[in-house]
């Protein structure tokens, strides 16, 4: 951290902008969008990329159910208005985010397109990189893996509306970043991504 | 930033933390919560120590009515219940940010203290620091600034539960920082603020 030089001296150029943010920081902030079935693993590539990137000296930060969904989200539900709420203040937040110059990774099925467009749109508006980075999975694999249980409840009827079973999941069209987890290695996921970052320059070269 | 030195090394010790986070920046996050009276100066004092920080290699970040009104809380109005959610979900974006390492500046009138003290009682059950700062000014003072014209119309009733005017401003009992806006500089306040976070440990001494 550089020291102030000068104490009686005040910034006087107006506001701070994001350019003055990435200067700072040394990379430009963006969204990670991170979206796949449950069990696909999402949350498995994200946490793999946030420690590489803190290797690398760049600033990311995790949006995940443990942080928002008991959160700044605690008061919604699983009603289908609830879950668009949901991934519309995700993704508010992450280009809050994204405009203070982090790597936001957010990582949440977010099984619906329009849902997942709406936040690009949000980004795109204003001028901010959106990476959808669909962890493509297949079903039987996902639901093999089962990590949290969920699709054996799932089955038995004992959770409604889940997606893959009785709740569709919307493939993205044109991700940015198409992960085929069930074939790659989550370094070589992790090596796709950096790479995909950095012919953005998102990172420096 | 370092270079990232061996491609075929990974991240293997669990999840990045904010300590992580901390080291990375050279500085601890925090939630800066400005609060006091429309026109007593909250914005000028977060635009002017922005600046200070950015210029010391510190990140911030402000969450203003520009990025917080009309991006995650547009859903919400001005009834008694949608302004205690407003300050809910800035504090809980807020803490996002502090955990991220971010010096978060909040600039809302909050004229409640039981919501402040909600946000404050958030931060304070994850660990993370909470500094309320009261810009404290008297309502003759604000009402003569009357930078927006809001007071004009408050008083003409054309805005109605204008805080000051037909709804209260409840001071903070124990603010960690006390300013008297109508008595000091921009340049004195940031530095009061600028102290308090150094005898925090929040930015090294």
């Amino acid at each position: 951290m550089a020291e102030q030089k000068a104490t009686n001296v005040h910034w006087h150029e107006g506001d701070i902008t994001r350019d003055h943010r990435q200067k700072l920081l040394g990379h430009k902030g963006a969204t990670l969008w991170f979206t796949g079935l449950s069990g696909s693993g999402k949350s498995t590539v994200a946490v793999e990329l946030e420690g590489r990137l803190n290797e690398m000296g760049i600033l990311a930060y995790r949006l995940d159910g443990d942080n928002v969904r008991l959160g700044i989200n605690k008061n919604l539900g699983f009603s289908a208005e609830d879950r668009t709420e949901n991934i519309r203040r995700i993704g508010e937040v992450a280009k809050l985010f994204a405009d203070c110059g982090v790597i936001a990774l957010s990582s949440f099925i977010s099984p619906y397109a329009a849902d997942r467009d709406g936040v690009r749109a949000l980004h795109e508006a204003s001028g901010m990189d959106f990476i959808e980075v669909f962890v493509d999975c297949p079903l039987s694999e996902a639901e093999d893996r089962d990590p949290k249980g969920l699709y054996k409840k799932a089955r038995a009827g004992e959770i409604k509306n889940f997606t893959g079973i009785d709740d569709p999941y919307e493939a993205p069209a044109k991700p940015e970043v198409h992960l085929r987890s069930d074939q790659m290695s989550v370094a070589e996921e992790v090596d796709v991504i950096l790479s995909a970052l950095r012919e953005r320059g998102i990172l420096p070269a």
